[in-house]
């Protein structure tokens, strides 16, 4: 194979950015083959922009068995990823699929099932782990430059989102047609750089979600979550959608110092010795380890390209992915995990009761008044957002 | 009364600090006129750096009897606080006690009861509150410049403290000797900062204590608490003594912006309008309101001295306390409520049940291999400490 032929599910927001670099010739050893949508004007739109050669489908189905395509991005609403990329894998495709992996566990560990017995090439737009600032910290972090990890802190409310967005399509911040609130929409990649960056799942959870806080929706807007980690260390996650300014600041203690991770800049604490060195021998009472403080250097760059190119390579060279599909269940644990210990308000141990969430979340789209609406997908202007 | 004669109760390192400026005479309108201390050889080092003119006592009650004294000042242990407190008052004297107002409300209320029965001055050692930082905070939060507050994180995790401190005396860390750790020694002025700036006391709290982590000792020494008010805000509270070098971050975010200090300064970011006005009338989708960042000027100053002064003011010319000694509950409040929730594994409503707090307590003291050591009270050098 000369050049991967992608196709795209879903011309949304994210679908049609793909499109774009794609035609564009953006990515190595890739072509936009073909694109599918439900929605008619969204195929006349695609045919209008990048002309007549472009294959289009009203349906994923057609699109995976066309004998167009080697691979696809799937880029269709949350609910629909772990189905479509499970059917994609069996018609013998490479998939990549956009973040969240799913809504619910159970769901996206049958896709993961899926892809184990497909020898496919099968990732996740985690576009953050080519974020040099998080690749660095998981650097220092997994090299042992910070010494084991004993807190992490990440406090992430910059997602500002007025009642006019929510009300810009009838599926969103629905149970029914998101699955969720600001965890599964906006938190994707904060919750997978948490556990990526660290190289650490807590092992039990308790959080504390409100659910249409300051906003007309039903799912959640405003969480804090507490989590425990095998080796002891603590941590708190905190976003919302409703401040403005907020704040993105992460923050990780750890044995030989702290890192935080505030204004696109990573500032390092570092012990001259460990802590756990300067504890046992140190006698005079008050005093601390002598500390440096370094400005850590972090290129630009990064961005959803990278990834698409990453899987491309992978395809065409077998080179490892960065970010594999099957780690797309990590962040979405701790999303579940987290709206799972508000329902039940207790703790949840990991792995979740992967039924209960199921059955929870069931509950939730049943009593819902707003299930009618969501499907309705409607496509709004994304400039500046992710 | 021209001058008021102060008598101060313990001659630890808060006790010698206080006296040392009342024997400089930096306190307008006070003059240190005895001290007691149970520990005759810290006496006699009062005796030879104050001269003969100081009276000497070995029991507090003894110099509560004497004729010697209008006021005292109270540097005794954590536990003997509210007890002493209550007798000096009952002896017709004014009281200025030192932080914490005690190990347990139900002790402390009964302290509040004596004062307000008592129709004399009663203070407490919040010099914090005279810190122009937080007293700025205050001021912007109470007046309404940041709006109704909806969410508080304070991150306290540098008050770094080795085996070596804590090993320097066989009461510290101990349930019987000190009733309590890092929640009790160390972050009693952030514990009243946090309610004070604000003016909100949590309705409850749900937390998280570690005790001896990465120490020999009994007690908490590493908490996370999460916290959710009437109003509907919520709020995160994280201290440690293990962490070097640690933060000391407070974030305050509300209608109208947010304000963070750190690093002995405070931001404000503000917004033109409330962030309620614009979600009420912004129709664009993605979108935030404009915002200002401001550097507020603080000006320097703040210490022990000026709540001593204060005190001494309120006695002589009737003036209102700015840490009037009834609100000591308060922090301690929120200390007994984290450990309450973290000793039921459940939420904590406040006030809360004192009874329950004061039988889990006697239940540590009991259970504890070092209370045998409780009663060994030394005096460590805390130059650079508070």
């Amino acid at each position: 194979m000369d050049k991967v032929r992608i196709g795209i599910l879903g011309l949304g927001n994210m679908g049609t950015g793909h499109a774009r670099y794609l035609i564009e010739g953006r990515v190595e050893g890739a072509v936009l083959a073909a694109v599918s949508d439900v929605r008619s004007e969204r195929l006349e739109l695609a045919a209008q922009e990048w002309g007549t050669e472009l294959k289009l489908y009203s349906t994923a189905e057609e699109l995976f068995y066309s004998g167009e395509v080697d691979g696809v991005l799937i880029c269709t609403p949350h609910y629909d990823h772990p189905q479509q990329a499970a059917a994609a894998l069996k018609a013998g495709l490479h998939v990549l699929i956009e973040k969240p992996a799913g809504v619910y566990t159970k769901q996206v560990r049958e896709m993961n099932e899926a892809a184990a017995r497909s020898n496919k090439v099968f990732g996740i737009m985690y576009n953050q782990r080519t974020n040099p600032l998080y690749a660095k910290l998981r650097d220092l972090i997994t090299s042992g430059e910070l010494g084991e990890v004993r807190r992490t802190n990440w406090i992430i409310t910059n997602w500002y989102r007025s009642q006019s967005y929510y009300d810009s399509g009838g599926w969103r911040a629905t149970w029914a047609g998101e699955g969720g609130g600001v965890l599964l929409n906006q938190d994707p990649h904060q919750l997978d750089l948490w556990q990526w960056t660290t190289g650490m799942m807590p092992k039990r959870v308790r959080a504390f979600c409100s659910f249409g806080k300051h906003r007309n929706i039903e799912v959640e807007n405003d969480v804090t979550a507490y989590v425990e980690y095998e080796n002891g260390a603590t941590g708190v996650f905190v976003t919302s959608t409703f401040e403005s300014p907020g704040t993105n600041r992460f923050e990780i203690s750890g044995e030989r110092g702290k890192i935080v991770i505030e204004n696109d800049k990573m500032t390092f604490w570092r012990l001259r010795v460990s802590e756990t060195e300067f504890n046992a021998t140190f006698k005079g009472g008050f005093g601390q380890p002598e500390c440096w403080k370094f400005e850590i250097p972090v290129s630009d760059g990064g961005n959803h390209m990278g990834i698409t190119q990453d899987w491309v390579n992978a395809i065409l060279h077998g080179t490892p992915l960065l970010a594999p599909g099957e780690e797309g269940i990590r962040g979405l644990e701790l999303s579940n995990a987290m709206l799972l210990s508000t329902w039940t308000d207790g703790w949840v141990d990991l792995p979740i009761n992967e039924d209960l969430f199921y059955e929870k979340l069931q509950e939730k789209i049943l009593s819902s008044d707003k299930h009618k609406d969501a499907n309705s997908y409607e496509t709004l202007d994304v400039k500046g957002t992710h």
